[in-house]
Parts: structure tokens; C-alpha cells; sequence
């Protein structure tokens, strides 16, 4: 950081007050035009110690309008934030739509500590920066303005800042950090932090580096920052097309698939009742030790379960809870977003959801929805639906990585079984409503549901993460298929005993 | 429990199976009433192990629309849940409008075991047990169903059908409790479950014991009472006038007060400069120490902000966040409720926000708000924010009872400070957005706030729970007032270093 070299920039206390109410004013109103374009906004303030990270914070929640602003602060992890992936803590603290959320610390915390004291060796760091930028990304593609300041602090600065707060006995309490020194590692912290601002420095997200030796200075930079960025991005969206806010559309996506995976499930296979009954005592006997240990080790499942209207993924999830203590497992269906999960990204309202150790969360319909509904109603933009096939894998994959037990099933049934079942479920009294007009609307778009379905299963299927496509014409060789894949993803996970 | 003399009612599989249709469309035509309604349910499932409670449950999820149920299962607490005050949990898990909420284990399990292991004297179930009532009674008036479930097995029925599981190896797994046994302490639980249960079978909220030797009969029982209890609401309700379902308007509740609170309030009290100065450094210091004691020792703390338009709130709390580490500390700004907070008993969205161990909260505005703009605005009804008061003190007594420490002021100024303060905010550009056309409505309403907040602090101020009333037509003086009262709080739990 060339920083180092030149004169440290500086504003005396006349001069900060001079340029303040301006800035103020700035300031609120870039605030209220992203409040009224419904835009997000995620500032991570960081750097070294000493730096005024805390003044920094205190400092913007003075300036802007308290009622749009959310500090985050991550300490060290809660026993809850250690049960869940990595980033869950950071999916609880996202800013709703209107909002401001200012990050102090950030997922670039844990990877700058575990460097530093080599948990995390070179190809480990590159695989979380990685991570960082596809995150990042993601936001960003979904209209997130997210603002990555860094302090910047030579080692004389911050030698010299210490000094001077440890020598003001009264001013002490100022800027002590809360539970570590990092002073004696110095060097260390600010090479790691270089390669990883560096590796992170993204068109998407890029850094702003503010000298932070005079703290005028800093506060007003970091001020103008944060104004530009906003003013920059409301004035881009009045540029453009009104579409671009959601995406828009473009070309530069991956095309979808050709290879038609539902019509290679056999739909003739079925069970006779007294194997049924046999398999099913057997499996869920299974089921039932398999989530007893997991819930002994702390390991979470989840499993996600999508298909055709009327497919039976109602009584196959019964099924599977059915052999579960109701206190470890949790059915999530999925309908309409609520007006709070519909300010966030359409993955908080699973991330949302994700299980503790040991538990189980099933969600009945699922985030899938975005490639399926979403895409054929319109819901979601052209953009939208291409890129989340990555961003679902990208989410899966982190389940995977938390050690999570993960499986995706689509119920397939043939369209003739559909209206077999459309015509009972019409005939029985407490089935009746199960079926609605909707039903009947999707069932007209059948055909493009199946494209939508191959184009899902052909994306998103990954050696570790594939769907299991469950012949569904007869339920109970379904149900059983289902029982048994589970069995297989929790004994891979926990050996057999 | 005289059942244990009777014959045990029975149905068998023939008889389950004539009754189930009928009885399952009417379940799903109650549902869908309650839901129509937009009434709220919570179903509680109790009695002793092996009685089949995770039978129920499981039941009860087949028959009802999965969409609208939502089963929480109480284990062992969690960090989170130990951090916060006994009912968090279950705030945490009240169901939605329309919704219906089944309870695996709830707020009757802890007391009883707590007494059978005589953690609890029998003065600390009673205090349990009027606990309970309250909580009850409150959700009751805001138009919960409270369906209390208790499974009865005499001591001979628990042995034979524990012995009859372990018998058969297949099946074992069906019933086996998750973590502890309790036969050998049937004469214990009964004992004190009948003495709880018989202390809570109010009229808000009464018990339904249910025979459940025979599982047919059983679950049978608990549909039929499932669907008793929301015909009859719902019937109730339509008879009725539409304001009922709210609390209607009645005589039986404490009337208001009277005494003049806010005229006793010195507002000539001021600070100069110079002192202000040194006051607010020191105590911003010993804020700060304060603060860092309480994270050491896991101790949250609650405090609440109110006070007329333009009283200073926002700058009063800055200048005691500004002595915090940001890391410690969250302003909750409380404006309109969101949808999500709507479709809840209005103080689940502070209970939401309840700090875990070490941290603070600070509500910018809080659950007052039902007593002051909700009262003049004519959002609740007279029943409703007359029996906030008592809803509001017992909510902040659990604060107490878990050790939080807690302070709530009113900020306190002259009718003509404010409109020197509304001129000048029209005048300076960044302060120009706080002032907006409802600050002026509510000054128009200078009276009746007088009154309504005169209510108030004579309906929540006891010994325990006092208001801070504080002096504010000069700023400097009202700051360093809050800061003050805010360290004695903290001595007062802390004691001095």
C-alpha cells in the first residue's frame, strides 16, 4: 500500500467542521434516494486495530438516519452461528431492501485471523476468497451496493495511536480493542490483508483504502464514500432501462440444457402392499437409529423436496417424519414469500431456516422454486433464473462443506397419473382441498414445466449434490425410494454402525 | 384423576377408520375457518412418556394442512435460548395469523420436572403457575386459541406399554423417550402434574384430559377437541360484534390515573459547557467499563427510549452508544411494525430483540408505543391498551427475573422548547428530514400525549420498574442525567469495581 510513502492526508478541526454540514446533507440524501429505489446497501468497515473501526461506525450512525441503518457486529460465534455453514451469521444480518446494514467485522475477519496463524495454509486462503467474491457477486448481481472500506494505518501510526491512548489514563477506554492485540503482528496481519484485499478488489465489490491516521480525515472519506457510491448507482438506475435494477436481459449466460432427464425415470415400477409394509417397518426403524445418532453428534440434515402437483410429496415426507422424533425435525413449506422475506434475496428465507446440530429441516417445496415458478410465471427476470442455478449449487455446496447431510428429490409422476389423482383427490371430502384452480393452470403447462424440470436437474446435479429422480406413479415404491436414499445419505455420512 | 377407575374408552381399528373421513374434513374445514379468520392457535402437547405425545404430533400433522402448522419441538436449551429470559423460546415459536402452532413440550415441562427434582419449592410453582396464567390469559385476550392437551396413562398402562415396546425389537424404536425416563418417577410426576395442571385449567385456557391407552381413541379425542375449540371461537365470533375479536370495550379494568407526573419534572435544571464537558467524559468512561464488566460477566442490559417529538432521544442515545463498543451494543429504531410483526401479539417483535448475555439493547421507542400513539391514534382498542400496562410490566419483570439490567426514560420537554427546536431543524439542511408533517399532527395533540403518558408512568413505574423522567429542555443537562442513571443501573448490578 503505497499509502505509506506519501504525506498522510489531513483535515484540522476548522476544516472538518467547514466540510461536515455539506457532507451531512450528502450524506441523507444519497440515504433516502436508496430508501425510496428500494436499493441494499452492505458497508464492511475494516483494518488494523487502532485504525477506528469503532469511531468510524459511531460516526455514520451520527450522520445517517438511524431508522435506515442496522449495525452488525460479529464477535467470536455463537453456539448457534457454529451449527450453521459459515455464512449464516451474515444471512441473519442482511439488509432489507431501503436499508443501510454496516458490517464490523465481516466474513474477511476469519479468513485474515486463520492465515495469520496458519489454519488456513495458501490454497485454503484462495478457496475462501473465492467464495467471498462469488458471494459478493451474487449480491451485487441482485442490486446490493456493498461498500468495502479498509483503514489504513502505517506501523508507526498505529505504534504511535496505542501509545497515546495507554499514556491518556482518562481516554483509555477509547479505542482499546475489545479481546486481541494484533500490534506484535503487525507485519504479518498487514501482508495476509494485502493478499486478500488484493484477491478481492472485485469490479463488483471493490475496496476503498482510507488513510486513517488523522481521524478528520478518515471520517469525512469515509463519508464522500459512501455518498458517491450511492449516488453513483441511483444514477445509474435512472440511466437505464428500469429492468437492469433486477438484471435485465443478456446473453452472457451459461444456455440451458438438452438432455431430458424425466423421461428416463420408469414410471412402471411399483411395490406390492406386503412389501411395502415390510420395507417401510424396516426402513423407518433405520431412519430413526440413523437420526438418533446424528442428533448424538451434532450433525444437521436437510432435504429438499420438489414435484409434480399431486405427486405425493405430502405423505412420502410423512413418511419420513413419521419415523423421526417430532422434536428433531422441522417441515418448512414453502409458499408465497412473506413482505419480510420478500425485502432479502430470495435465498435468506432458507438460509433462514437451516438447522442446528443434530436437527433436521425438510423443506416441502423449495428454493428451486426460482427456476420452476419463478421462471415460468415470470416471478424472476430472464438473469435472474439463469444465474441461480450457480448460486443454488454455490448454497448447496456450503451445506456440504459444514458437514450438513443434504439430498433434493423430485416426485415424478406421468401426466395421466396427475389426473387420476386431480380426479380422486376431487372425490374425497378432506382432499378436496388439496386441489386448487392453480393446480389446473400449472397442469395446462405441463411441457413447460418438464423443460424447466430437465433444465434444473441438468444444471444443478453434481457428482455430491444430484437429485434423486423418485418414480412416483405408485406411492408406495416412492415413499420406499425415498426412505432408502435417505438411509444411504445419513450411513455415507456416519458409517455404518 | 378419576379416569384411572373408569373403563379406558377404546376404539378399534374398524371404529378408527368409520370415524376418520368425517372427522378429518371437519378438522380442514376448521383449519381453514381459523385461517379465514386470521385467529392464531397454539396446541399444547403434554402428559407422561410413552402416552404417545409424538404419536399426536405426528397425527395431528397428517390431518391438519401441513401449510398451516407449524410443530415446535422444546429440547434442552440452547446457548441462545439460556441467554435470554424463559418464555424467549417460546415468542420465538408463537404462530402467525391463521396459523396454528403445536407445542412438543412447552412452558409446563420445565416447572414440573424442576419441582419433581425439587429445584422448585412449592412457593416457587405456584409463582410458576400464576406465571403461566398470565401468559396464558394475555395471549388469550389477543385472540389466541390455547389448546392444552394432557395424555393420560395411569402408572400400570405407562409399565405394560413400556414393556410391550421393548419386547418388540422392531418397533422399538417407536416410543422409546429421547433423553430421560420417567417410570420410575410416576407417582412424582403424576402427583405434580396434576397439581400444575389443576393450578392452570382456567377458563382463558383449560385442560383436556385425554385417555390415551387406546391410540385410536386417543387420537380421535385430540381432533374432536382440535376442532370443538375453533368451531366454537369462530361461531363465537360471528355472534358476536366485529370488534370483540380485538377485546370490544368493557369496565372491569383498572381505570387510569391521575396524578400530573410530567409537571413535577424541574425543566430549568441545565448544565454549563464546561461542566458538561468533564461530566460526559467521565461517565462515558465509566459507561465504558461498565459495559466490558457486564460482557465479562454474560449480563445483558434493556434500555428504553422515549419522549416527545424533538426531545433529544436520538442524541442521547448517541452519547452513550458513542462510549460502547459497537460490537456490544444495538439501537432497535421501532416505527411501524412490519407485516411479519403484525400477524403477532404486539410484543413479540421486542421480545425479537432481546440481547444475549453481555450485550445491550437499546429501543429508540419500544412496546410503549401501545399506550401512546396506539392509544391516541386509535390502533389498539380501549381493552387493549388498558391491559398493556399490566402486560408491559410483567414482560419487563421477566427482564428483572433473568437479570437483565434494565432502565427506561422519558425524555421530557416544554411544549415551547419543542417548537424552537421544530424551527430550527427547518433551518438546517441535515436536520431538515427530521421534522415531517407527523410531528406536527402530534403537536397538535400536545394534551392528550400529556395525559396518556401521565397514565403511563403511573401504571408502570413500580419500585423495581421506575420511569426516568428526565429534564430536557437543556440538552447537555437531560444527556448527562441518562448517562448517570444508566452507571447506577449497572453499579447496582455490578456493584463497585
Amino acid at each position: 500500500m503505497s499509502l505509506e510513502k506519501k504525506k498522510q492526508p489531513k483535515l484540522n478541526k476548522a476544516q472538518f467542521e467547514g466540510r461536515t454540514p455539506e457532507l451531512r446533507s450528502r450524506l441523507l440524501n444519497a440515504q433516502f434516494a436508496l430508501r425510496k429505489a428500494g436499493r441494499r446497501m452492505i458497508v464492511i468497515v475494516a483494518g488494523l486495530d487502532g485504525a477506528g473501526k469503532g469511531e468510524v461506525v459511531h460516526r455514520l450512525n451520527e450522520w445517517l438516519d438511524p431508522r435506515g441503518v442496522e449495525t452488525n457486529a460479529f464477535l467470536s460465534k455463537t453456539e448457534a452461528e457454529k451449527e450453521r455453514p459459515r455464512y449464516w451469521r451474515y444471512w441473519q444480518a442482511m439488509p432489507a431492501r431501503g436499508k443501510i446494514a454496516i458490517y464490523f467485522g465481516s466474513w474477511y475477519t476469519g479468513p485474515i485471523l486463520r492465515r495469520c496463524n496458519g489454519v488456513l495454509d495458501k490454497e485454503g486462503l484462495q478457496a475462501t476468497t473465492d467464495r467471498i467474491n462469488s458471494h459478493e457477486r451474487m449480491l451485487q448481481q441482485d442490486g446490493y451496493l456493498i461498500v468495502k472500506i479498509w483503514l489504513h494505518l502505517s506501523r508507526a501510526s498505529q505504534e504511535k495511536r496505542f501509545k497515546k491512548i495507554s499514556e491518556k489514563q482518562n481516554n483509555r477506554w477509547r479505542m482499546l480493542p475489545l479481546d486481541w492485540e494484533h500490534l506484535s503482528q503487525y507485519v504479518d496481519f498487514a501482508r495476509v490483508s494485502r493478499q486478500v484485499t488484493d484477491a478481492t478488489n472485485t469490479e463488483a465489490a471493490p475496496w476503498h483504502v482510507i488513510p486513517a491516521k488523522n481521524a478528520n480525515y478518515r471520517d469525512v472519506a469515509v463519508g464522500e464514500t459512501l455518498a458517491t457510491v450511492i449516488e453513483k448507482a441511483i444514477s445509474e438506475d435512472q440511466d437505464s432501462s428500469k429492468d437492469m435494477a433486477n438484471g435485465g436481459t443478456s446473453k452472457d449466460h451459461q444456455r440451458v440444457t438438452v438432455v431430458d432427464h424425466l423421461s428416463q425415470v420408469d414410471l412402471t415400477q411399483s411395490l406390492e402392499k406386503k412389501d411395502y409394509s415390510t420395507e417401510l417397518e424396516e426402513l423407518q426403524g433405520r431412519v430413526n437409529t440413523l437420526v438418533m445418532r446424528a442428533w448424538k453428534e451434532r450433525i444437521p440434515s436437510v432435504f429438499v423436496f420438489e414435484g409434480w402437483d399431486a405427486a405425493g410429496k405430502g405423505s412420502a415426507i410423512r413418511r419420513l417424519t413419521n419415523a423421526i422424533d417430532p422434536r428433531l425435525c422441522r417441515v418448512v413449506p414453502i409458499a408465497a414469500p412473506t413482505d419480510e422475506e420478500k425485502v432479502h434475496h430470495y435465498l435468506w428465507r432458507f438460509w433462514r431456516h437451516l438447522p442446528a446440530g443434530g436437527r433436521m429441516t425438510i423443506f416441502d417445496r423449495s428454493w428451486y422454486g426460482r427456476v420452476l415458478v419463478e421462471r415460468l410465471e415470470g416471478f424472476a427476470t430472464d438473469d435472474e433464473w439463469r444465474r441461480a442455478y450457480d448460486e443454488m449449487k454455490d448454497f448447496e455446496s456450503q451445506l456440504l462443506e459444514h458437514g450438513v447431510i443434504f439430498g433434493k428429490f423430485w416426485l415424478h409422476i406421468s401426466k395421466e397419473e396427475q389426473m387420476r389423482r386431480f380426479n380422486k383427490r376431487t372425490k374425497v371430502s378432506w382432499k378436496r382441498h388439496k386441489i386448487t384452480d392453480e393446480d389446473w393452470r400449472n397442469r395446462e403447462k405441463w411441457s413447460e414445466y418438464e423443460d424447466a424440470v430437465n433444465d434444473m436437474v441438468g444444471m444443478t446435479s453434481t457428482d455430491r449434490l444430484p437429485w434423486t429422480l423418485v418414480a412416483g406413479d405408485d406411492k408406495k415404491f416412492a415413499r420406499i425410494s425415498i426412505l432408502r436414499e435417505v438411509c444411504r445419505l445419513f450411513e455415507d455420512r456416519l458409517g455404518k454402525e
